[in-house]
Order: structure tokens, then sequence, then C-alpha cells
């Protein structure tokens, strides 16, 4: 192949880092894919580390030594969460979203490939994973949410079942009772899932007296696994104390008023100020 | 803003279109987020498209006039089709992922955000959709992969459920029967999910008989919708007559041997010559 030229080895180094965030490419992977030498390498990387800051495009981080390389972090500003959260707002806050019971039909948003990755991304800004292994989540409704946070973090994805699944071989079930509703449910994970002593986040995309959130952490002791963090996309405000305390919502559901048709939901004052 | 240098511009451009792949962005976005001429993006323009065709990194496709404007579109080669499967082939291919009952452990696989992403392209470059409305699976293990299709189209996923929720609204239900175990099962969907007359690719992780792709056509006849195609990821070699005809299967399970503990699974010789 004949030299690229810098450009050509910046486009191409941004789709290569920005496809896997979070995965370190070492100098010698570019070096060999480019034809290029390290100090060339390197130059380029300056450059599209100066671009994603400048841009707001998230952070390119480098290591030196043997282990050494540069990987992309994606990371959102302040700016950028007002924007995509009061963008979810405003369409959540739609009046004929709302069902019958005072529920709030919300799939098409959750389930949008646009708007999910970038709250991947705003996730991502919120904890710090350095030492998680993985993104746990409880089927079905959070499932795209949590894979889209384990892809910006670059961590496996974890699902817990509603019921025991031939394909899952030997599992561990546990009773846990739904805050809201009272009612016992079960939720199974195999037990290959989990490496003992694992460091976990879990996400979800609805928080409301937090009973399946506290499921899911007793499940993770069942697996001897640290819960290092617990986000969900959307958290009623009542009730106020939940049954975790520890977590982070990216919007506030304060009521759904069935009869006028009305549904306050606004973004998370800590992540826009 | 101080203008950017060219560098700077492609390294942000590249960023910002392989993020939304098939969104159309148009030449005044990035003349505005750039400070620069209209001359000046569409060189820019002209250095990542061919960039990314020599780099075998997907595709930009360029539209003129009102409605103009510029968007990435995955596409694998023959060659990224091979090392990818391959990649997957092997790795089910270990032993210890046999299960009592001759089933195959696979969860870690198809819910790797680095893996899944390489197969949403890989499913993107199989089809066309470019009158396609909505990617379609049924819950669990294949909304991953669903999603990452549908990431990859720009299109919204749709999950139909075993059963039916309080947050979904009025649904339709349907029973069907799984063609592998011949039990009689029960599939939902919100009547809202699906404008009527729409064009849907079904994705799932994977196919026996064929029971649940048939009953995910027969719920889109209820709406009225068009099923356009029908995707897995691995489809088992027998019976080698399903109940659909028409799907794309990436990888094929020959057999499962319980007890020589050996998994025979390799890449759809069609997508890999």
């Amino acid at each position: 192949m004949r030299k690229l030229k810098r450009n050509e080895r910046i486009a191409a180094m941004v789709k290569i880092l920005s496809d896997q965030p979070n995965k370190i490419f070492t100098l010698n992977f570019f070096t060999e894919k480019f034809n290029s030498a390290k100090s060339t390498i390197s130059e380029d990387i300056v450059v599209v580390k100066q671009t994603m800051e400048k841009m707001e495009l998230g952070r390119i981080e480098t290591f030196s030594g043997a282990a050494g390389g540069v990987k992309f972090i994606p990371q959102t500003t302040i700016e950028q969460n007002k924007e995509i959260l009061n963008e979810i707002a405003i369409k959540l806050s739609e009046g004929e979203r709302i069902l019958p019971g005072g529920f709030m039909y919300m799939t098409d948003v959750i389930y949008s490939p646009h708007i999910i990755h970038r709250i991947g991304e705003v996730f991502a800004s919120q904890f710090n994973y350095k030492n998680v292994d993985y993104i746990i989540t409880v089927e079905t409704k959070g499932i795209p949410l949590a894979f889209m946070v384990a892809k910006a973090m670059n961590l496996p994805l974890v699902i817990l079942r509603r019921d025991n699944k031939v394909t899952e071989g030997s599992t561990v079930s546990i009773n846990y009772v739904s805050g809201s509703s009272g009612k016992l449910q079960r939720m199974s994970l195999s037990r290959r899932a989990i490496k003992p002593g694992a460091r976990v986040i879990i996400i979800d995309d609805f928080m409301k007296a937090g009973g399946t959130a506290k499921g899911t952490i007793d499940m993770m002791r069942e697996f001897d696994a640290h819960v290092e963090g617990v986000g969900v996309l959307i958290a009623t405000k009542e009730p106020e104390v939940k049954l975790i305390n520890d977590y982070i919502s990216l919007l506030v559901l304060e009521e759904v008023k069935e009869k006028d048709q009305v549904i306050n939901i606004y973004p998370n004052p800590k992540l826009i100020s």
C-alpha cells in the first residue's frame, strides 16, 4: 500500500478509535496499518487528541511504555447533557404518552439508537469505571440502554432474566419484592455469567421505589460481586426515599396527571449545571 | 472560534458521521460547526470519502440539491466478514460451552459490545434497507444484536414481548408454535409500536426450526407490515427445511456433540466467498 497522507491517517484513526471506545490500540497497530513511522503516528495522535478536545467530541488518552498505546474515551459536557436530556424530556412530556393507570409509553424513545447512543456516553461520563468488570441490567426495557453504556465503557453486558432458561446452564435465582407493587418477583442469572469478586455497575431504564435495583444488588451479593454504581435513565420523584440510596438518574419524573394529560419530567439538575 | 485546520475538520467530521451511520448531515451543518466555506467542506468530504473507501472502513454517500448532504454507510468486505465470523465461530466452538441437553452457552458472545458492534455492520451490508422503517426482534437474547443492527441502519428498534405489560398500552397478542419444541407460546406488541403499512427487517440471535421467526412474521401481518428480510446470527443446519424459507444466517451450527464435547459451527459460506 502506498503511504497515506496525514489527512487520511487521521480520518482512519478517528474512525477506528471512536468505534471502540476505551479499547487501547498500540502504536504498532497504527504503524503497521498505515505503513508509517512511530514518530509520524505520534504526531497524528496529537492532532486527533487536540481536535477531540477542542470540538468536545470526547477525550484521547495515551499511554507510554511497553503496554503503551492510545484510546478514545467518550465524554459529554454539561452543555451536551443539557441538550440531549432536554430533548428526551420534551419528547416524553407529550400528553398522548399517558397510558391507563398513569403509566408512560416510552419504548420508542428508549429503543431509539440515535438517542440511546448519546445516553450511553452521558452515563460513561458520570461513573468511574476504570476497575469495573461488567454492566448489569434486568430484562427487558433497559437492555438497549445498558448495552450502549457497556459499549461506551468497553465492558461486557450481563442480563438478569425473569425466569430460568435452558440456554443459561446452572443458574442462581432469587426472589425480590417489587418496591412499588409489593409483588414477589423472581430473577435468575447463569453461574458462568460473572467471575467471583467482580466489580459491576447496574443500569436500568426506570426506577420507582427501587425494588428491582435492590433485587439486583442482592443478586450481585450471591456472586460476591461489588456494586460500584447504579444508574437509571428515569427515576420518579415519589417516593423520595427509595429502597436504595446511592444511584444516578438522568431524568426525574415528577408526575403523570392522567386526567389532565400532563407529564412533568425534567433533566436531573445535578447533571446540567 | 478560530478557523479549524483541514486535519481538524476531517477528524471531527469522521467522528460525527460514523457515530450516526445513515443519518444525513447537511453541508450547512458542517459549515456552521467549522466556520468554513461550503467549498472547503466539500473538499474535506472528498478526502473522508476516499479514505473510508481506501481503508475499507465503510462508505460515504453525498447528495446534492436542496435536501443535500452527506452520510456514512457501514459496509463490511468479504475479508472483514471472514475475520469477524471466524472469530465468533472459534469462540463458540469451545467445548465447555456445551450445556445439559446439548444447548450452547453463548450469552457472553452475543452481549459483547465489541463483537456485536461489528456484527451490526455485517448485517447492514447484507440487506437493502433503504425503504425499511423498523428493526423487529423478540425478547430477550437477540436484543443487543438487533439494537446494533438498528443503529447501523439508523432505524428504530421494536421488541416483541413474551407477555403483556402495563407500560405498553393496548397490545396485539398472538399465539405461535415453537418449531423445535412444538410448545404453544405467546408474543405481544403495543398497538402504537408500528405505523400501518411499515416495512420491517426481523433480526434474532438463533434459529432452529424457525417457529419464532414465523410467529414474528404472523405478528407483522396483524400490523399490515411488510417483512423485507429476516436475519439471524446463527441457524442450525438441521432441520434443513425450516418454517420460513427466506432468511440470512451469518453462522451455521452443524452439531453439538454433548458426549464428545464438540461444537461444530462455521461462517455461512455465502458471506465469506
